[in-house]
């Protein structure tokens, strides 16, 4: 792991929690490194041993492609976020989803074993991660409100309230798949 | 808390971890058990300082009210599930959605800073709730997907395979609105 990638990754632990050098070098000897082109597969459907990905920099996304063809978003992960097949992490089996990047990308991974191991070492990660996991299922149910409760101008106001940085990122067909929405609709609401 | 609601408690926490009866019984004292009514709220919208519910009997229903008076119901919860409004309850404020019984029900709660307490107090808890919290967040993940993805008899057949026990226990207004169809395509489907 490059410092850059180091120092990124103790200042979004030391958000939650606090570690002593120590503490950090051990967790992060866990972690490795890997660098992406913009397009390139992080995960594939099919794949197996699936590790959580930590976004130093760049911007993916993960979708499903159902049999027409169609691909649905999932979700996006830019830099501090994290990201992966995660049925697929925690319950074992092959991916059911693809991860690619928008972006040319800096990531870091960990496999599961690795990551239970550290938790069960240090407290403070556990918390940490408990902590992460209760915001990534909050920002879901919120997600799920959206899907069910509002129309495209309403989903496209949510979001750009939500990730005013993401907007100008995304490719717009791929928001408009985010979304739930046409194309041509997100045009209509992008004016 | 009784008797029954402990032992409940007890074989939940064991499904993945092993207390102490020290630890057990020192956790167990911070939550409140209480009864409700079919048809009683749990959380009304706008109430401040939401516990979290372990459902020892009964079921509930999860849902947001529209400005058009609809409900969308993002989620069910029965015996030895966790149900609240995580937002309220995590990030503070008023509850945003509501929580009522469809069957009579026995619960416990606890409130966020007592989890955080008994969290911090024991690794284990902590470690159970990572894991609990991570089991929730894949479980959304699918429903997402197959919201965006399936149509109301693909959505209805998944509901099944899922919940099979669940389907005898819930009104089929309340299935529909859950799968995001309307009750007369439902019971087309449920023939």
């Amino acid at each position: 792991m490059d410092s850059i990638a180091k120092e990124k990754l103790r200042n979004h632990f030391q958000e939650l929690i606090s570690l002593s050098d120590e503490e950090f070098e051990y967790a992060a000897s866990f972690y490795h490194q890997k660098h992406f082109k913009k397009h390139q597969f992080v995960v594939q459907e099919d794949q197996l041993e699936v590790p959580e990905y930590f976004v130093v920099s760049g911007l993916v996304k993960a979708y499903s492609t159902n049999f027409e063809g169609k691909d649905h978003i999932l979700q996006f992960a830019m830099e501090d976020w994290w990201v992966t097949d995660y049925n697929a992490f925690y319950n074992g089996g092959k991916a059911t989803i693809n991860i690619d990047c928008i972006e040319e990308c800096d990531l870091l991974y960990i496999s599961l074993e690795d990551k239970d191991h550290i938790c069960s070492e240090i407290h403070k990660l556990e918390h940490f991660f408990r902590v992460k996991s209760n915001k990534g299922y909050v920002a879901l149910q919120k997600r799920i409100l959206t899907l069910l409760n509002k129309d495209a101008s309403g989903r496209y106001d949510e979001f750009i309230r939500l990730y005013p940085s993401l907007v100008q990122r995304i490719p717009k067909t791929i928001l408009a798949s985010y979304l739930g929405v046409s194309r041509e609709t997100l045009s209509r609401l992008g004016k």
